[in-house]
């Protein structure tokens, strides 16, 4: 399985503490080995590292360590691979495409099986992953909602609740979506996130020796989402989602949320998938 | 303007010798200091890097000179700003859209003046280019010869001299376009090429005091083909091509080409727009 990291911000954010307990997991203290992609959003546009070295030792994600890349939507993962070469840069997360005039970042940890979804052929694979395909297959259903990018928001989250839950049927689908403006994390199995606002707090990394006290380094309108995997620093206050849980992400905090049916095979199948990690 | 750098080789090749020259001009030893993009294609994916800083003082271009990433297609631009805002990022070249499950890259040189190409909405740009705006009407054009990848790859060639031919009536129009097996290449006013194969020889940048004999690092059966808005190197066969030239390159040579029409108007308005520089 893979790991994930998204965030938004009601101003552009450097992330370079989240990205360093989140990076070492690439390898260092966790398994997840098999490469890393970060993907930044500036307004509607967004620029994405991949690599497939581990997030660990990989020359790109030292860069990013270095290089205060600001951005208010980012969307990261490290991978285990469960499905696809893992060593080809065509099945590195996250995966982007261009709808309605914007990028959009698709990143996702779990496992489709026998997951094959119609097309109409706008959006198609270019790896081999049930990931990609998902990807494209939610591109194309919201692609279908209407040929501009429609005035009401509402209806791109309610297309989500709909395609997320028939997805989830296939298998493990928790996965982070962003278009520059909004993210979207929908829970699978296991998601947490977090808001930080004032007043901030000192935090610690779970996965590094490291501290940081955001009441030095932000300002009291600062407000920002994080959604992890795992909870990426010790003393906050994590939550953890739901499985069938859908968030929408803006401005920094939630501002709608759906829980999504699941139906009994599918909660047993994860309970076990749990069970045995 | 901007400048130029493509690459197609028979087997995955190193760049960096090339890009140290390349990365110099923007800002160092020439004037394109808006930012520069560079994607290398590993099969059918690509990975691009962008940023707004010059290529000359970028971190990301710093990490690039030392990360020996290997490829056999490269498309590289330096800008100097004509339309569009400098500083954002949805206006960085190269420009990336997927097509028949493979990433396509695009960088232009020059300046398309009241172009507004009609779309069908399959490809719609995300930044306010006129580089960007041509991208997209390419893809749409391609998209509407197949659903899926034509057998022959000759009708996307004819595809692109039909195109090229009428969107270099609004201006200048030198562009690299690669789908990772492909380099086509399309001279308006300024393009040079080169086919470097066997008996390898030495060769010195014009932008740095660096030299490479590329018989010591080439194997007999390697080859590639450089394309660049200007030679990057001094003792080295570089072809100039002609107003009008498309260059379709694959396996490191030029499979085919095509002389296309330049009307007189527009030879006039290029030939006066190369006396300003």
């Amino acid at each position: 399985m893979c790991q994930l990291l998204g965030m938004n911000s009601v101003k552009p954010a450097d992330l370079r503490f989240s990205l360093t307990g989140f990076a070492a997991r690439g390898g260092l203290t966790d398994h997840h080995a098999d490469g890393f992609g970060i993907g930044f959003f500036e307004d509607k546009a967004c620029r994405l590292f991949v690599d497939a070295q581990p997030a660990a030792t990989s020359p790109v994600a030292e860069m990013l360590k270095q290089y205060a890349i600001k951005s208010r939507n980012v969307v990261s993962h490290i991978r285990k691979a469960t499905q696809g070469d893992p060593m080809r840069l065509e099945n590195c997360h996250p995966f982007t495409r261009e709808l309605w005039g914007r990028h959009w970042l698709f990143a996702h940890n779990g496992d489709l099986i026998d997951y094959q979804p119609e097309s109409a052929g706008n959006y198609q694979p270019v790896g081999t992953t049930d990931s990609e395909r998902a990807f494209c297959a939610l591109m194309e259903e919201l692609k279908q909602i209407s040929p501009r990018e429609p005035c009401s928001p509402d209806i791109i989250f309610e297309t989500l609740c709909s395609l997320s839950e028939r997805t989830a049927e296939f298998g493990v689908f928790n996965y982070l979506l962003s278009n520059g403006q909004s993210l979207y994390a929908h829970c699978s199995t296991r998601l947490w996130y977090l808001v930080r606002e004032w007043p901030f707090s000192n935090a610690s990394l779970v996965d590094a020796d490291l501290s940081m006290d955001f009441a030095q380094t932000n300002d009291p309108e600062d407000r920002l989402c994080v959604v992890a995997t795992q909870p990426l620093t010790r003393n906050e206050n994590w939550q953890q989602l739901q499985p069938g849980q859908l968030l929408w992400i803006e401005q920094g905090r939630i501002v709608r949320q759906a829980q999504l049916e699941v139906s009994e095979a599918v909660r047993k199948k994860h309970e076990a998938s749990l069970a045995c990690v």
